[in-house]
């Protein structure tokens, strides 16, 4: 048997995750030299870092449409993986693919589907990580969800939170691209400048120095006509007040309500702005068919030539070294990351 | 020239709408001598009353989809009109008409788009007051917004606020037709009685005895497909709750944030069930193409049919006499109507 150092869910967190009490690194073992029947072995490269783990983390008396990990186990995530040893049919080793696995160094994979196996289509030789980010599931995310609720027009004004953040960065830079007036809100000044001097927004705010009510109507006087929500709360409810006639609010996640039971979460004001407006709000989830399925090949197709020709930014945020998984999590929940988070585990 | 009663705007209402002192039925002067050159001149039978009104009545400050009416100048709504006098093409005098006129006797209607007027078109004879109510706007923004918004489906459950309401009768009645469980609140007992006893709804609640947020747990213990939302605050909030996995909030009013500034409005709990269970909220506005327009003649031959056939019920609430429009109009605000209000002229 082999160490196989693994994070693992230990406690579930009344406010906010800490590490090394909510989620810790152990030293688990691991057969390294057997392979499950009709499963793999693999070793973990990258490790995406996403804000739902939060979710996968609460009070099970919390409603949502996924359950929660169970106490005691490792915390899954997607990863880019090179199988060790297969007896899967379809998977050799040497092999690069995606997985959901623990976050750990290996991992034994007894049940495909469950693991979600994804062959990675890498025609122009991107760097592997990207398919955790822009071109992985934040970034078909950000895609379906922009299309799909947005429905961009030419002209157009949006307004994006957590913009410099994994789904925010890939909204915003496609937004430019279909012609539209592109507004971004950060949690640091250095971000702002990112957004506004490196992919091209037309202007932002960083949230912690100045209100999204009173930004918004300084930065969009003529009102919004999509909000891409990400994180909920103020945001929500100074875009609500901003947004034009049959405005848009694509609900792809709200980071501030996260493992928060629904009466306890911070209220929102405004909502009479919906009836007042026309105004269409839409939560969804990636994996629903209108949204990833629908738009993965234009998804892949687009963005990886983007990126090739060296038009569009995938920023990543990565971390090395699999001993600091709980403080690379803990810092992605707290906004510390700039760019897509990712845990370089080798 | 003929006195002529009419309800006129006087003051801008801080909280609520009191008559006497916000709105007033005062003596004008009207000649019924003349008719406008292209236009008509009409005796006004029965006049609508409508929650939107309260929008009309707001500070100018409150952003809404639609101007409020001029202090000083009369309140303006859709009546069944009959002509005294006509020099337009196409309408002869003794017709009946709905058109958009002062609260008021008679009305001199120079503008005829303006007055969007209508015929109505009555092949079974119905009562002509319905085509303010189930068979008017009202009607069809029930209809088109539960079809286009909702999208029911059998062996679904829908909430209903306002549910003995001009828009919550008929949403609940087409609701049962197409196979829905029909949860409806209501303002009282009596009308708690209706809905269930009278128009079949499976149950209900009275909202002044008993929270949503208790009533919604106890009579849909599996939660809610569809939340036809008339009213806003805490209904709205125990609907998002109660919400199933892709349920949809069809934003037809919220009549508790009528007039209010958005940021003064009841704050609600629970907007991260948008994103916890993919719900769709979305706000309409019945003359919108895909709402009204793309439903009327549906509407129109499915409603008249079954009101006909005696399989419908559209209960009118009427009050008598001109003088008591500013009473009846306030009174439907603050629901002590019982059915679609409207006002007999004469």
């Amino acid at each position: 048997m082999t160490i196989n150092k693994t994070l693992v869910y230990k406690k579930i967190p009344q406010k906010s995750l800490v590490a090394g009490e909510h989620i810790v690194v152990e030293d688990l073992e691991i057969d390294l030299d057997t392979v499950p029947k009709n499963g793999l072995l693999v070793e973990i490269l990258y490790v995406s870092l996403d804000p739902y783990l939060r979710i996968m983390m609460r009070d099970p008396k919390i409603k949502y449409n996924i359950d929660p990990f169970p106490v005691g186990s490792p915390v899954i995530e997607t990863a880019v993986v090179k199988i060790l040893k297969s007896d899967a049919d379809g998977f050799e080793a040497g092999e690069t693919i995606l997985a959901n696995v623990p976050i750990a160094q290996y991992a034994r994979i007894d049940n495909l589907k469950d693991a979600e196996l994804q062959k990675i289509d890498n025609p122009y030789g991107l760097p592997l990580a990207h398919f955790l980010g822009a071109l992985g599931m934040p970034g078909l995310t950000a895609y379906s969800g922009l299309y799909e609720v947005g429905k961009p027009k030419v002209g157009e004004t949006i307004f994006i939170s957590s913009a410099a953040g994994a789904v925010g960065q890939v909204v915003g830079q496609i937004a430019k691209r279909e012609g539209l007036r592109v507004i971004g809100s950060v949690g640091s000044d250095e971000k702002l400048k990112f957004i506004t001097e490196e992919l091209g927004f037309d202007a932002g705010f960083n949230y912690k120095k100045e209100s999204p009510h009173d930004a918004l109507p300084r930065l969009a006087p003529d009102g919004l006509d999509i909000y891409y929500e990400n994180v909920g709360g103020d945001h929500l409810e100074a875009s609500l007040c901003n947004m034009k006639r049959h405005g848009r609010i694509v609900v792809c996640g709200m980071i501030t309500t996260y493992g928060i039971p629904p009466l306890e979460q911070k209220p929102v004001r405004g909502l009479g702005q919906l009836d007042a407006c026309q105004i269409k709000m839409q939560g969804f989830l990636v994996w629903d068919a209108e949204y990833g399925p629908a738009y993965h090949q234009e998804h892949q197709k687009r963005v990886q030539e983007w990126i090739h020709e060296g038009s569009f930014q995938a920023k990543l945020h990565v971390t090395e070294g699999i001993e600091n998984a709980a403080t690379s999590l803990v810092g992605m929940l707290e906004g510390r990351n700039f760019g897509k988070p990712v845990l370089k585990v080798k």
